[in-house]
């Protein structure tokens, strides 16, 4: 899994800094979540192909989270898209889309598939052979959903040598990597523990932002192998976040702590602060294993 | 007068181009035409005050026209702008404008006026003492106007010599400097050309993009001092401008000749060509005085 941070930081767009994009590597897909205002130019600076994005989550209608969409949505137009494309955010965004389309007289030549999203429960909203996706409810503002992206547990792995002891046909092969055990000739059930290895564990990632700090998210994230959680503001501005329904540092990090999450990336930082080197010491008096987004930056898990 | 051309390539935002948006500096005024995905960047490093814009044309709702609005309409908000904006532009943009805002469950804590345009005739959008702006109607995909901005004729200059020589009193001098003439105690009329100099010739400028080559309106633009034209094309696209209703570089050139205007400006160029030299040689084979925009460049005339 390879999480591409696009842009990391709060608010507006700036000349070094950009609002809330990053992209998803996991099984093959290529997720791109939330889309700030120019998103397109921070895929063309990480070099990941238009083509290969096929999916995209809004968590919520704030303009640093979704004003780079019109303009991607076009774009792919312009690179001559044809495969269908999906967009998975709040109501509204299917209305804004097609307006912005139609007052440019323009239509996607590609098909472009809305998933509207009203539950303020978690939803599974996506799903193939190796990969979920759901909705994680947020506290903010305005309707919000983090997304938890969870490989599926994979094959089990062939022990060959097994199979071959007991003489087993090739035909019941999928059956056992499936996780099924096997009756041989005599009726003794040979368990399927004998004839496979364990999988390596699947892995995951939350996506969390924008969010006041909001335990209710830990059950459903508990035991994440990596937790992004926004961080807009530092203790000294702790009084803000209840205002404004974000976070500090040491909340994301409690979040973190209380889930048990292998790694926490903060993000989501406000352009107050000309350093982001203090959000990582605030959250470690909490959590242990933070690591700090930034433009740019690629995180392998 | 001065003009800032913060993008002027078509199509889409890329790494080192911008898509349309410019400021022009005239009479104390910084005009805000056009406004591309990215234009709230392209102001940051080309250190224009955000404070300063109170004006915004949009010539039309293509993307690359105007996807940078919603951005910078919330940035100002941001700012804490609280002074009067007024945004002109097509039929349309205050509904789609409204939406983004109220899908973000926030609004201006400033007034935000929006003056809809529909006229396919030229009109008078915009005048103070000191400077006009009439629309121009351009021939484009969907509805298009161009924008020019005239300075109006200032007050004559004052011949102190002459005044003095004729005695005339303080209180007639706003007359005679608004091109009065004067009666003198004995009867006899002073014409105003004996007490006052010539005023330079106002300066204009003509905006008119996008595009296709549209001599009707060369008797509005005549004798414009400087004509910013739309040359989406070289000649070896030439076939294209048709039917996608933009110019290329020679035609650019053609309404400059008819119009027989100060100087030429190229841009929107499409992000087809790796040069773009080509434009002004093409061009100059039409009209000699063509200069080549590019982002962050800065004209004076």
């Amino acid at each position: 899994m390879k999480l591409h941070i696009l842009g990391c930081y709060a608010a507006t767009p700036r000349t070094m800094t950009s609002p809330t994009s990053q992209v998803l590597e996991i099984k093959g897909h290529m997720f791109l979540i939330d889309c700030g205002e120019g998103t397109q130019v921070q895929l063309r600076k990480n070099k990941i192909k238009f083509s290969r994005i096929n999916h995209i989550f809004i968590s919520h209608l704030h303009g640093d989270h979704f004003f780079g969409l019109p303009g991607l949505v076009s774009t792919f137009r312009l690179l001559g898209r044809d495969r269908e494309m999906h967009i998975y955010g709040p109501k509204g965004i299917k209305e804004v889309i097609t307006l912005l389309l139609k007052l440019g007289s323009s239509w996607t030549n590609y098909k472009l598939t809305f998933h509207e999203l009203t539950s303020k429960e978690p939803q599974l909203i996506f799903e193939d052979d190796k990969v979920t996706v759901e909705t994680v409810p947020l506290d903010h503002r305005v309707y919000t959903n983090g997304f938890l992206f969870k490989e599926k547990l994979g094959e089990r792995k062939l022990n060959i040598e097994a199979v071959a002891r007991y003489k087993i046909d090739t035909a019941y092969f999928q059956n056992i990597k499936n996780g099924k055990d096997i009756s041989s000739d005599d009726g003794r059930v040979i368990p399927n523990s004998e004839l496979t290895f364990d999988t390596p564990r699947p892995k995951s990632y939350a996506f969390c932002s924008d969010t006041a700090y909001s335990p209710e998210i830990v059950p459903q994230i508990m035991g994440t192998t990596a937790l992004y959680h926004e961080s807009t503001f530092l203790e000294s501005e702790a009084h803000l976040s209840g205002k404004t329904r974000h976070s500090t540092a040491k909340e994301a990090a409690a979040i973190a702590k209380a889930a048990k999450v292998g790694k926490l990336i903060l993000g989501h930082y406000s352009t107050r602060y000309r350093s982001i080197t203090l959000f990582k010491e605030e959250a470690q008096e909490v959590f242990q294993n933070v690591e700090l987004a930034d433009d740019g930056k690629v995180f392998e898990f």
